[in-house]
């Protein structure tokens, strides 16, 4: 049973109140607790020693990492954060100028972004550092951008170039909230999350939630430096698209607008993000399923990401 | 270096924002978030298997203790908790009923406060299970009860009975919500906050937000019968006052307010919650320090607890 396997068991089960909008399953959760206009985001999320980072990272970048990945969640719903809670779990023996590093690299970003650190705990783990961070974020009502809005002849988007992202960019990275309040404030989006497993992956959850199919393009999808590289050299077997589809950790935005839409996009964000590409990348459809067209054709994309799909290709 | 002196090492480069009325270093964060009339409360805590629980634990246990340590928090500024988000790390080969378990214990303890469960996320723990519990909730603008507050003159109470919490206690503790919220809309408290750690190191805390000092008497000093039970054990070394010092973990709520309403509380307590004791324990003094006095005399409690406070007694 995998995680998503997990909290699909788990869901029907939790206990709930009057205050909630959106509970499990989208980027955050979303509460309302009587702020004029606006709803109250909700998150958390951890980095674990040897899974997102590991001994020899620079510490700077630990605390860069674990509040980055939590921020990028409240761009996924073109939230502004408010504040975070930090909790550490350290062996007995930890050297102090590195926990001080770690929030040398935490603090930075959160004043960039005019986030609060207002506490958090420091607890025991033997084995191997533990970084869970809490996020409180707020967003105007009728501008909170959830999963579940893609409709049928919407085109999809995504920001900055795709996969390789472990090649570094996933230890500095910085989360697109401005880019996210700008779409939410501009344009009528019907749809958007952040990209954290996967392209294939994360656009399979959108469109689950919003009970629909899409169709990629697969010339159209942005592949980063370090992927095209990384299918260039030796030891790597996986092709650049590949790894664009499939490798974690981007936090770039995926979203979805009304086709007719798109062009007045692309124009616009051209001037006010010229650093940060933006491409479309296939269309939203009526029929289920995730496909990809190449110079072959369309075909399915499964369900794991693009493995079986490169699989089938290759017979 | 321990924890509290890690958090004062690091608490001034914190980034900070117009929202926070208070950041770390009281029981829970304090935001303004604009809510009318509410202040929003912001909290962490974390339970490490191997520390705060064992491998033997009931499950339903652990996902009680873990959300109920949070909750007592809450109580602890007399907030109204909202909604909660949990961070499940776990080794790879967890047992899904096991898991099953800890969210039905702590969901029974959310139903019963009216908190919402809005999600979470499970990691890898390879070594040992990790919960750690993000906590949502609001307060009164003009009952938000700080650590800050007491005065010279005050009477200090604590609810229950203390020490020996490990017996079992700390397992299935119901947090003071409820109390807490009838002390502060009631009485005019001057000062709250919870005993996890232990009455003596609490307290000191607390003394030291309000820039004050405190004399308690031994004898008024409520003990559990785990304790008085350990004391008379012969590989307990721990006599039943010290345990009730210095054991951590009662969840119980410690507060002061005028000693000249401290008979009128008394009597409006017991007619409320006739099943939980209150005591008055002692007196909040202008000069700083931690005092207790029993048919001996008045004697400085040590900086660390009890221990040494023994130790000199015993010479």
């Amino acid at each position: 049973m995998n995680e998503f396997e997990l909290i699909a068991r788990l869901l029907p089960s939790l206990a709930t109140n009057d205050s909630v909008v959106v509970a499990a399953g989208d980027d955050c959760a979303v509460l309302d607790l009587g702020v004029p206009g606006r709803l109250v985001l909700f998150k958390t999320d951890a980095v674990v020693e040897g899974i997102h980072f590991t001994a020899d990272t620079p510490p700077e970048k630990i605390g860069h990492k674990a509040l980055a990945r939590c921020l990028s969640d409240i761009a996924a719903m073109a939230g502004q954060p408010n504040s975070a809670l930090v909790t550490l779990a350290l062996p007995k023996d930890f050297a102090v100028a590195r926990v001080e590093k770690i929030y040398a690299g935490l603090n930075a970003l959160a004043q960039r972004h005019g986030v609060a650190v207002v506490g958090g705990e420091t607890t025991t783990s033997p084995e191997r550092m533990l970084i869970s961070i809490a996020l409180l974020g707020t967003v105007a009502k009728d501008q909170c951008l959830l999963r579940s809005g893609a409709k049928p002849g919407d085109a999809i988007f995504v920001t900055g170039q795709l996969g390789g992202s472990l090649a570094g960019r996933h230890l500095d990275f910085e989360p697109r909230l401005a880019e996210a309040r700008w779409l939410a404030e501009h344009f009528s989006i019907h749809a958007l999350m952040d990209l954290s497993d996967g392209l294939a992956g994360d656009l399979r959850h959108l469109l689950q939630a919003s009970r629909v199919g899409a169709e990629l393009r697969a010339a159209s999808i942005p592949i980063s430096r370090e992927a095209k590289t990384a299918g260039r050299g030796k030891f790597s077997a996986k092709p650049p698209l590949l790894a664009a589809l499939t490798d974690g950790e981007d936090f770039e935005l995926l979203f979805t607008l009304d086709a007719k839409s798109a062009v007045r996009l692309l124009d616009a964000w051209k001037k006010h993000f010229p650093d940060l590409p933006l491409a479309c990348i296939g269309r939203i459809t009526p029929e289920p399923g995730l496909r990809i067209r190449d110079e072959r054709g369309v075909r399915e994309l499964a369900v794991r990401g693009y493995e079986h799909f490169a699989a089938k290709k290759s017979e």
